[in-house]
């Protein structure tokens, strides 16, 4: 997608074969940074101190990662243990994301079964880089579906603009482009339909406030920011037509893993009746497990919680919220169970969150 | 309560009888302040601009700035039209709050009925000081009631502590002393019982992080700040015995208005059984409304949502969250609907959400 005017990914493979370049989004939306990875180490830093994040972008960083391990392992004389040794230091770094241990393994898998070193690199590369193309295209065909459920609202509306509530980033920031949640709002945007994205801040980190937003922004799409508290009240006020959010890892019963906070607009719009869409690449989904339940959520450091940071006079600030000796805790992700999601929209298609369903969906 | 080991009201009438305190409130838990309001002007500021800020203490705080327009109205060739428009003025400072009007109109009421302005100024002060001594004594009375549901969660725990979720602030320092959702855990905790609060951050003003930590902590109360994101994550672990938060307004048929995310609080807390307490003055309910829906709720400026106030390097600063070009939106309040409400925790009693309960409660 376009960021003033020129297009990007979010992640590529320098024109020397070495590098791996990101744009790095601890600073948005105040900073545009690109910064380059150059080992394995780096890329297990970029992805554990959220320089990249969201579901899709980590297993990318991931995957591109083993190929900076490839180049590492060259020469050393156990490089299937160090290989071994880089794929456990990647998926160590956010243990909610089942992308992750997606990409890693299949990395891991199609690295180990080369000969040559050589061989290896080339593998990797190619594997990432399918995986960043997979990646494209299938955020592409989320939207592609979920055109169609905002076209039906517009329609309803006789053309009056649509209101979608998104929580976090699910944008192409968190992808390679197009994103999963903003996919059918960027495409119905460019179909000319009319669209307004309730952006919720999404604290502790912002991602919604501060890069959904700016992303929503550079493309022109109309949006307002509130606070994770609004999105309920807007919904009372019949102020929301659908939610639509990502997600970092959904059951095959349909139990919906997303930012924390998730499940509160879940409720709300079971509660006003406003459907509730999950955008997803099935990559996404955890075919092993059966309740949301046993999903690992997350713990992060109470400083995302206790101090924030922003611009001030030019410069970006970190500022303490809370009191000298008071303390929090920092759940990452809440769990949605599937009777609060109307549905999952896919790379396949729209599916009910159910066993049945998304089984028929993908088998 | 106590403030550094000395104990502390929110607000009192200073020894030359000229002058209102109060506690400025926007910069805790950073700076303690206390400042002077010395015309009917600076009252209605202090309250606009939340320097004050809770129902019971915007009505407290009203009282006394009517009693400094009586000080004002002497001399005056039109005194009555004068404390009207004084009376106005302060009325039209935050439009949510019932207490507001239920203070001013007393006063009004009061000093209008008197001759001499020495009269007037009289009848101002001792109608001030008794709707402050009211408050604190409904306050107590609220704790009194509400420590019986606290200490049979801690016997059905076996004394293990109990852990109650509030939001925002309806502490202390919302009221004139004890505070109406804290009472029940601050004599819950002196009489032994063991309790740990979660304290919902409460954006876009942060009362939450800002206030009511600071007060439990003063106090010596355990407890951890949460982003408000993360209640509901809360309460799907087990982890939140008891929610009980304040209310600015409560319609006799149990509609509870209270700060911006107390809905979304109220619903996870019906899906996971975890019982949901309002705690309130019954100067809260408004008798004259059956539906909540008609409560006015107040739109704020959107600089609360883009900007945040921080302590950096020993001085406050504020940061701006959002990318440059983005807006946010501000609704103050939201309504939570009385099939939510578990009880109404009252100076007079615990009762359900219902006109008929609440009507038998107050008749």
């Amino acid at each position: 997608m376009k960021i003033d005017g020129q297009s990007y990914h979010t992640i590529w493979l320098d024109d020397n074969k070495k590098d791996i370049k990101i744009i790095d989004q601890r600073w948005l939306p105040h900073e545009f940074r690109v910064v380059t990875l150059k080992t394995v180490e780096e890329a297990a830093q970029a992805i554990k101190e959220m320089w990249v994040r969201g579901a899709p972008l980590i297993g990318v960083t991931a995957a591109y990662g083993m190929y900076l391990a490839t180049l590492e392992a060259q020469g050393k004389p156990n490089s299937a243990k160090y290989l071994q040794e880089c794929a456990r230091q990647l998926l160590e770094t956010r243990p909610t994301a089942v992308n992750l241990q997606w990409a890693v393994n299949q990395q891991l898998h199609a690295i180990l079964s080369a000969d040559s070193p050589q061989e290896k690199i080339q593998i990797a590369s190619d594997t990432a880089l399918r995986l960043k193309q997979e990646d494209i295209e299938v955020c592409r065909k989320i939207g592609e579906h979920g055109i169609s459920l905002i076209e039906e609202i517009s329609i309803a509306k006789s053309s009056d603009t649509v209101n979608i509530l998104t929580h976090c980033n699910a944008g192409w920031l968190a992808c390679v482009d197009w994103g999963t949640a903003t996919s059918p709002i960027y495409q119905a945007h460019n179909k000319g339909i009319k669209v307004h994205v309730w952006v919720d801040e999404t604290r502790p980190r912002n991602q919604g406030a501060r890069i959904t937003a700016w992303e929503l922004g550079q493309h022109g799409i109309p949006h307002t920011i509130i606070t994770d508290n609004t999105g309920g009240h807007l919904m009372q006020r019949d102020m929301v037509d659908m939610c639509i959010v990502g997600t970092d890892r959904t059951t095959r019963t349909g139990d919906v893993a997303n930012k924390i906070g998730t499940y509160l607009k879940a409720l709300a719009a079971k509660d006003n009746n406003v459907p509730f869409y999950v955008a997803l690449p099935s990559s996404t989904i955890d075919w092993e497990m059966t309740d949301g339940k046993n999903i690992p959520i997350e713990v992060r450091g109470d400083d995302e919680v206790l101090y924030i940071y922003g611009k001030h006079e030019g410069t970006i600030k970190k500022v303490r919220l809370a009191p000298e000796n008071s303390q929090g805790l920092n759940y990452g992700f809440d769990i949605t169970p599937a009777r609060l999601v109307t549905g999952l929209i896919t790379e396949r298609g729209i599916c009910k969150a159910n066993e049945r369903d998304i089984k028929n969906m993908f088998s």
